[in-house]
């Protein structure tokens, strides 16, 4: 039977929760709570024979007997019980979230409900989420099916990025994080053992889904190898999609082959399958997360040439050499940048690359340089790593750099280590669009992303 | 001549700053200030021809005009009359740090000047630090002579780690994020384009220093290969040595050159040295940061077998990756440690390493799966990988953490990745003496240094 679109699982007219329950600290009740909050403005039909209603919501005892149409029903109940709730939901919903753990992840009985779950959708056409998942986070429907409160993972605003997760921690972990950076979310989606909606699915969904500006993805394995480059293709010809492949060495592979029951490959095929999608292959968690905050600010850079400008010569030396291990180019210094800046700079700066401006530097001088720097074609990117101590340096600095990054259409990233001096400044550099990193390594990671960005967008069609 | 010893550089009876200003804006005026706050005990003689007195301190015209004896002389004055200024000292004084630039790092009359200090020092044995540094910054004597104001750079409490750092920015950046994680310092000394006391002199020092527990180096190049190898061993037969070697790759390698006017040599020679040696290199600020954090708190590891433990499968994956890339032995877990947390252990634990403790983890199965993981003798440190969504977790975790820590002996680490919940915790880590990280990758970073320290210490004398 031809398949539902999975559009419903991101903007349902209505949302049945069964399993629901009044008590807060219960996982449907925070459900219910989290769909609540997240301002979701459909339909919300609690199902419990046990209840009559659930916080003012009429209680349905099955979802047979809800009058209207059901677009998504969300289950949060027990592995054999949401087999059999399911199959009766047949024809009154279109897509189901089945948050249940306790399925292929854990035993041989597990596994059998997971294939009664596969006939399901085979015979019937239902889009199925998970099991053993969160499922869906959704700013502009605000659909929230995460069940876990607020108290403990706070909700990033609206914005461009899109997660796709086969683990539910790491998509959990990720939000958290962006939310506390304040970087702009679209949609999440946890998916866990994939019965059916999987990493393709939801990168066809993506790709024409005019919220998502940026791709992020978590996976384990991926189920059809060739769906997936189409898939992926069709996605990064339109925006900038990132990976991370986990199970990448024997003892990430074994423990992500409990975890989701998947097997993983082996991995040089994955990097493969990147390469040839457009796909941006990140690190791990780590990279991910230093390259969304980077990609939120600023634009991908168009070459890998880097310009280091620093007011500290040995953490300027450090980046270098940084930088050159991840494949950037830190090219001399052009004569003719030289001379333009030989007018205006005191004989004990250092014009080369990195460029140290010592502890003289004023907010002025580091404009300038930066100007002088990116303003012919020597250079793609810049990074600048500004230490606090020089007198001369006030909170104007950042402004500046902003304007002055803006004004060269290229990206700039800060290494701003260092205590709380240091700290109490990221959110001047947050204010003023300029991605800020307390590490030189972390800061060349974040660089590193945006060029490894940029090349695979040179690629593209729609190049923008 | 023969040299005095460079005791008198950190527990000078007297200190003379020669250039003092009033002004608490000028870099000799924050260095008589930085005096001052260390809370140095002993004399302290402005010299300046310009006043009589400096902040209530009487001020001498030259250095030969001070009635008593002078441990030290601080020179914040231009290059050309700092050689001169010190020259006229000879006989007067036992150490010097000459804080000025332009020298060596600028231009050629920089270079002759520089030769000039050298001259002093063969011709009368008089130890100079410098010049184009911050000097010395002492929690035992109290004497600060770091140029940069309190407000800009905190200094850290009093603790076992020094620090010998060939870059100034290095030096402080390093410092003040000390003092915002409360790790405490004996001593740091930046050295700068070191004419006289260098790497192997500081080490040699340390090495007999009961204030120091560990050291941590930042080197762009080693002056004298042999003797470099001789004080390191001595050093690392009694105490950890960390060393930062930047100057790595071509890039890195010239921007050291202009930064300190010194040839880094070839990496690979940087290698051996350090390894014949048993110094733990790291690979840049970013390591040494977080391995100093972790070794301020647990003890380096005997091995490298790490047992992976988390409510998170996705986390737990992404540490298995990294940890096996960073050489850790990710080994499975043994029979008989799976049978003896079966009995108290839900069927949805994964059993494994990395063991998945679910959503549905508590306190006490977090403590008990630590417990006896660690055991017996199957792993050497534990990297624990703690999400705060599970509502079973409570601030009791990271007590219990601890105390099994240290019931075990072993090292433990704690990858608290996330938002404003997680960091809201690393207090609480901070308070039960645990190092926590906010990314798999940089725990990883951090077991591994643990790892790669305690590998030295096995092959040292003095292992404790």
């Amino acid at each position: 039977m031809s398949k539902n679109p999975i559009d419903f699982l991101f903007n349902p007219a209505s949302v049945a929760v069964v399993g629901a329950s009044p008590e807060a600290g219960k996982l449907s009740g925070i459900i219910m709570e989290s769909i609540k909050k997240g301002g979701f403005k459909g339909s919300i039909f609690p199902v419990n024979p046990k209840y009559d209603s659930i916080n003012g919501l009429k209680c349905y005892p099955a979802i047979s007997a809800i009058e209207s149409e059901v677009h998504l029903a969300v289950f949060a109940v027990p592995a054999r019980p949401a087999v059999g709730l399911l199959k009766e939901a047949v024809g009154k919903i279109k897509c189901a979230i089945i948050i249940s753990g306790g399925f292929g992840e854990i035993n041989e009985a597990g596994k059998s409900f997971e294939k009664d779950l596969k006939d399901i959708v085979r015979r019937f056409g239902i889009r199925v989420v998970g099991p053993n998942c969160l499922g869906v986070f959704d700013t502009s429907s605000g659909l929230d099916t995460f069940f876990i409160p607020h108290e403990r993972l706070k909700r990033p605003p609206k914005g461009p990025l899109s997660i796709i997760s086969q683990s539910g921690s790491f998509a959990v972990t990720a939000m958290d994080e962006m939310a506390r950076e304040g970087i702009g979310v679209a949609r999440i989606v946890s998916y866990g053992n994939r019965v059916d909606v999987n990493e393709s699915d939801c990168l066809e969904f993506l790709a024409d889904d005019p919220a998502t500006g940026v791709v992020a993805l978590y996976l384990e394995s991926i189920e059809d190898g060739r769906r997936f480059i189409e898939a992926a293709k069709r996605c990064t010809a339109k925006k900038p999609v990132l990976a991370v492949k986990v199970g990448k060495m024997d003892a990430g592979a074994s423990a992500a082959l409990s975890h989701t029951g998947a097997m993983t490959g082996r991995y040089e095929v994955y990097r493969a399958a990147f390469k040839k999608s457009g796909v941006t292959e990140v690190s791990g968690y780590e990279e991910l997360i230093e390259g969304c905050r980077a990609l939120s600010l600023q634009r991908p850079s168009r070459g890998n040439r880097v310009m280091i400008i620093t007011d500290g010569g040995g953490m300027g030396v450090n980046i270098a050499d940084a930088a050159s291990a991840a494949g950037l180019v830190v090219q001399p210094l052009d004569e003719s940048i030289r001379e333009e800046l030989s007018g205006s700079f005191p004989p004990f700066f250092v014009a080369s690359n990195p460029m140290d401006l010592t502890g003289s530097v004023t907010d002025e001088l580091y404009a300038e340089a930066l100007e002088k720097a990116m303003s012919k074609d020597f250079y793609d990117l810049a990074i600048v790593a500004a230490l606090w101590g020089p007198p001369g340096l006030t909170d104007g600095l950042v402004q500046l750099l902003s304007e002055k990054s803006a004004m060269s259409g290229k990206p700039v990233v800060v290494c701003s280590p260092g205590g709380s001096f240091a700290r109490e400044r990221d959110a001047l550099f947050k204010k003023w669009g300029i991605p800020v990193y307390t590490t030189p390594e972390a800061t060349v990671r974040a660089a590193s992303v945006l060029t490894r960005i940029g090349s695979t967008r040179e690629t593209q069609p729609d190049n923008g």
